[in-house]
């Protein structure tokens, strides 16, 4: 009874995670009744988006395609590419937001690398699926050069998280580098009373000179 | 940092009904992860979905563009252009999915009215804005053809549902149609302990001969 199209956007809309058909048809019947400027806003960028993004060369993190300078050039990322950021400092994370979230609490002045992933046997991806062979081809650059690195690992403290960060640190100490992991404890605003115990047992153990 | 593209897309998504930013963020790298396809299939019907759907000129449903015959015939949707079905008993619901919905149930063999929407005053929404007039405009043309109709009135079981239902059930007296309203109860397979003690009520009111 529904018309060919909207069945069509209601079918594509509930494979997205967490949308089920009932939201998707929410969606689709809000995209259909909303201004057109919306649904075309978001077709239009749907249609062109794995186009104009690519990995960045460097760190794999996303980057644009306008970025790219020349054709022989790689594209790299706005942060690799910033040459007042700290590029001896490499901070290793899983995803792409991972890295947006620590930039965003300004604390962090280096660069990063995008592991797309933790190491998960239960899911079947181990450390071949991931972009360590790149990690350890970049600190082999840097190391030929003689400079001196910091390889701060920050999977999260998740078992996989741990897993990960273990597997790197066990792989790249031959490597001369500093390996530091980033630090588990409370986190600000949150109760002692009602912290978990496996999180105040790291706080505990993780505490720092006052 | 994120690529433009992207950053418009989360942007775009996050202004869906149910999908924050977070949401947004997830969706935007679902579709930029996953296979080219699902990405320009949503893209192409947003696109297109604006042009490709109207309302049907007999019940206000949504209506596929594609069942326009000849530029001067009004666009029907599948079920009023169905001359199977009873079209002397008409269903009023809210919106399309609630026909939808009626539909699924198989238990329905007439046409439909949708309002879109219901009379809520603390949302403005008052009897002028929905497809009332439609209604009327339906029943006069049914009564100068002598035909004898039944009106169900199937808005929602809440007080916004209920006012409309009461609304449109003193306006359409004057015509002589008979009116009835879909009935409230337990649902199928409900627990009678835990129901809720106005259904509860409706469902004891409402009793019928076994």
């Amino acid at each position: 009874m529904l018309p060919k199209s909207l069945k069509k956007l209601i079918n594509s809309l509930s494979k997205l995670p967490g949308i089920g058909p009932k939201t998707a048809q929410r969606l689709a019947y809000f995209l259909l009744q909303s201004h057109r400027s919306l649904a075309n806003d978001i077709g239009d960028t749907l249609l062109h988006i794995k186009d104009e993004v690519t990995l960045c060369s460097e760190c794999n993190s996303l980057a644009d395609m306008a970025n790219k300078a020349s054709e022989e050039e790689p594209i790299v990322c706005g942060i690799c590419n910033n040459g007042r950021r700290d590029h001896q400092t490499i901070c290793v994370v899983e995803h792409v937001f991972d890295a947006e979230a620590i930039e965003r609490s300004g604390e962090y002045a280096g660069v990063y690398h995008v592991l797309h992933g933790r190491i998960a046997p239960l899911d079947d991806v181990t450390p071949d699926d991931l972009k360590i062979k790149e990690l350890v081809e970049r600190i082999k650059k840097h190391n030929a050069r003689g400079e001196k690195l910091e390889i701060i690992l920050a999977t999260n403290p998740s078992s996989e998280g741990e897993t990960t960060a273990f597997y790197l640190q066990k792989l790249l100490q031959p490597f001369g580098v500093k390996i530091t992991r980033i630090a588990t404890g409370i986190p600000i605003g949150a109760d002692i009373e009602y912290a978990d115990e496996v999180t105040l047992g790291r706080a505990i153990k993780g505490r720092q000179n006052y």
